[in-house]
Order: C-alpha cells, then sequence, then structure tokens
C-alpha cells in the first residue's frame, strides 16, 4: 500500500500533513479549488485553496465559538446575517437559538454549499430551516446593500488571500456597522495571532477603528495552523464576553459553556500586547 | 541549496515537521536521543526521542504555565521539588518567586542539563542560584526517598513512553503526595488531551485518588502536538484555580497573567466530558 497525505503549509519553514484514504471530490470552482479528503486521524475533511476548513474531528470548535459568544452575549438576537460560512456549520449553531426569527447568509461560492450538503450532511445540517434566506454573492457586495437591520453579524471568512483579502477591512467592517441595530454587534474569525499576525492585528486595529467595543477572544483549534485562533468583536453598545445568568445554552455543545465563554476573553500577555 | 526538515509523527495519520537550517548537536544519552537544531521558524528546538521539547520561540508558555499556577495559588512556596524539567526552564520560573527559599531539581539524564546550558542559556539561565540543590537521579527513586517537606512539587516530564512513563502512575503520585507539606500541592503536565488522551484520563483518575483536590488546566502550545495541551493539579488543602488579589505576579511574563490563570481551568465540554 501506497502513503497518500495531504500537505498544508503556510510559511516556509511549517508544514502539517495529514493521511488520507481517500479522494471524495476534487474541483475548482470559479473561486477557489475545492477538495474533500478521508482523512485517518479527521474522518472527513474540506480544503480550500489548499488550506483545510473543517474536519469532521474538530469543527464543532471553531463553529461554537464563532456562533455561540455573540448569540449568547446580545441580548435578543434575533435577525442575524452570517457572512461566508458556506459549509453550513456556523448557520447549524445560529438555528439552535430559539430568539431567531430570520437568518440572511450570504456564501460567494455555491460549490462549498453543495460539497458540504454532500459530505458533510451533519455540518450542513441547518440549510432546510425555514428562518433563512440565502444568497450567493459576494460578500462585499452585499454588505454595500440595503439589508438589515440585524441584532448580530457573523463573518466566516476563509483566510485572508484569494477571495476573502477584502473582508478584512475598514471599509468592510464600515459597512457592517450600518447594517447593525443600535445595539448590534459583530464577530469575524481573526486568524492565528502568530501565523497571520498582521491580519489578526489589522482586523483588531480596523474594528476598533469602527466601533465603540472592539474585543478579542480565543480558542485553540486542533487543525487550524498551530493551534491558537482568535476572534474579534465589533459591538455598538453590548460587551460580548458577558453571559447573562438567566440565559439558556443550547444542549449538547462540545466545546462552548459559560465558564469558556469568559475565559476566551483572557488574553496571555503575549497576544494582548500585540493589541496595545 | 537542499531542503531539511525534522518531521515530528505523534500517530500513523498526522505530522508535523520544521524547516531547519543546521544541526548543532546530536548524540545518543544512556536515556534517550538528543538533538538540538536550528529551525526558520522557531529558533533552536531541543528534540528528544523525536519529539520536540521546548523551542526558543514559545517555551515561555509551557514554563509559565506548569511553573506560575501553582506559584501562586499556594499562598507560601517556599520549598519548592521540580522532577525532571532538565533544560532549566521550569526552573528559571520558580526562582522568579520571592518566596522560595529552596527549590530541588532531580533530572535523570545530565546530558539534557548539559546542552540546555550550552545552546539555550536564556532557558538553563537558573541553573547558578544558590537556592538550588540539583540531583542527578531518578525521580522515581527520589521520591521513594527520605525529603521535603516541600510545598509545592512540579513534574516537567517528557511524554510518558520510555524515562516518564511511570511518573504517571498512581503509585508514583502517593509517593510525591508524603513528600508534601500538609498545605502542599503537586502540578504535572498531563499531555494533549486529543493525542494522548488515555494518558491524560489516567493522569487525572490516579491523581483524584491520591489527593483530595485534583483540577485540570489549559494551555494552547503551538509546538506541542496540535495545541491544546493539559497540566493536573494534585493537591492537599488549596484550590489551584484561585491567585489572592494582593498577591504579586513576577515581571515580564509573556502568557501567564490573572485573567489567564483563572481562565485556564475552564475546560471546553469536550474535555471536561473526558474527566466524569
Amino acid at each position: 500500500m501506497s502513503d497518500f497525505w495531504i500537505y498544508e503549509s503556510h510559511t516556509p519553514g511549517y508544514e502539517v500533513r495529514w493521511r488520507i484514504t481517500d479522494i471524495l471530490h476534487q474541483e475548482t470552482t470559479p473561486f477557489q479549488k475545492l477538495e474533500v479528503v478521508e482523512t485517518v486521524e479527521l474522518g472527513k475533511a474540506l480544503i480550500l485553496d489548499g488550506a483545510l476548513q473543517i474536519s469532521e474531528w474538530d469543527e464543532f470548535i471553531y463553529h461554537e465559538m464563532i456562533a455561540h459568544v455573540a448569540m449568547l452575549s446580545h441580548p435578543n438576537p434575533e435577525r442575524v446575517l452570517i457572512i461566508g460560512g458556506g459549509d453550513g456549520g456556523t448557520l447549524r449553531e445560529v438555528v439552535r437559538h430559539p430568539q431567531l426569527n430570520v437568518v440572511d447568509m450570504v456564501e460567494i461560492d455555491e460549490q462549498v454549499i453543495k460539497a458540504s450538503k454532500r459530505f458533510f450532511p451533519q455540518v450542513a445540517s441547518a440549510f432546510t430551516d425555514k428562518r433563512l434566506n440565502l444568497y450567493i454573492e459576494d460578500g462585499l457586495d452585499f454588505a454595500r446593500g440595503q439589508h438589515g437591520p440585524y441584532d448580530v453579524i457573523i463573518v466566516d471568512s476563509s483566510d485572508p488571500v484569494g477571495p476573502a483579502e477584502k473582508l478584512f477591512t475598514e471599509n468592510f467592517y464600515s459597512n457592517l456597522y450600518k447594517l447593525l441595530d443600535d445595539e448590534g454587534m459583530m464577530v469575524v474569525q481573526s486568524e492565528s495571532p502568530l501565523f497571520y499576525r498582521e491580519d489578526f492585528k489589522n482586523a483588531y486595529k480596523n474594528i476598533k477603528s469602527v466601533f465603540p467595543i472592539a474585543q478579542v477572544y480565543m480558542a485553540c483549534i486542533p487543525t487550524y495552523v498551530s493551534g491558537p485562533w482568535t476572534f474579534t468583536v465589533g459591538s455598538k453598545k453590548h460587551r460580548a464576553d458577558t453571559i447573562d445568568d438567566n440565559r439558556a445554552v443550547p444542549a449538547y455543545l462540545k466545546y462552548y459553556n459559560r465558564e469558556v465563554h469568559k475565559a476566551a476573553f483572557a488574553l496571555p500577555e503575549y497576544i494582548r500586547q500585540m493589541l496595545d
């Protein structure tokens, strides 16, 4: 038997490789190269432009942490916008919240949704939710349009190279600000503070220049380069690091809990200092 | 120019590789294979039996988190024992505490100390401290002997294969219990909860069966397999998840702070459930 591996390379000096047993799907969409592989360690994995996006093994960490922190610190998240997140994992977490009335989701690449429905049905499980309006278009264009107002906006983008690059700019965050209700908040995945240090710092700086409240929180994600991962919140009124004692947490979560919510905002010194 | 890499393999399906520019040292000690390399991403790195132990880039995370949590939750850590930790990083952190009167350190492999002094002088910076008594012997034997009593014991072992295997047993923890003062606490590095899941669960189970208080905390360590890393405390009287407001924290730390101390004990659901 031969050895088959997928290599993921983020810098010239570091590579991660996962052994695969099958290549389930490969295509070049209008936006990116999309691949689905069966791995030995992670179950199935979705790869976009050579970077692992989700694995069956640990996708719950990223999706729970990008969704529930804002959904549970905002007092009443009825109207939600998701930009990106075509695999459906963030949507799956958002629809767990009983307050939700409407969720708009904007994905630039319909092929990601199709691949996720076919290969990751447990991730793409909420596309039939009646509260969902799905837009296949560029999140940048959508953000310039007349939509909302929203209580919570979640930017679930890929790395800031390729199609997602302009989702890390002050201009984009300003447009999201306009789409938010007066009590609204948004959250973005803001990359590895080590391997995408400048992107992380820029996201925070740009969000801070647009929103009166800017806060960073973290999760440790095994399949994302080197582990430490950041999310950055921009909020008009409510802080994101608190969850009301009376607020019910969705059942059966595998990463998020009340203590993790608060703890995620306790930044290690080396990361806190990047924000000064 | 050729490409040179060091591969680190923990399971058949996952490998991490770091590009190296030089092999600075290689030897086979009586206990293990010891190598020092110069890497592109991490500065110098110490490798024991193929597993990366410390890198100049991120050693502060492991060393600050294994040392300061116990040193700052114990009310008066005057007498400390370190088992393992031959590179000297844990010792460097322990001697920052002004309460310290005596620190005994037991390392089985003197060659690790020598290599660290030669190649990692900023890690091995405290071996000249006058409060240090250095023992070159097996930590297992030392723990069976007449020593102490100690206020804090830190078990800074390598992975539970090879020389460190018996440092994860109930028998060993029972011996450490006897070396501790009535108010004493110990802390062990207890591995990746994902890649050394059984070792992690066993360490907790064994410590819980010996000590009235057993608590797990975490740090996210980029160069340790996949990121999430655990430490487990066994304590006779004092909980480890609190730091007194009046207690001074050593200056110039790069990971640890008061908020991180408390937050490190907020375990994600999937890890909390491993301990039930």
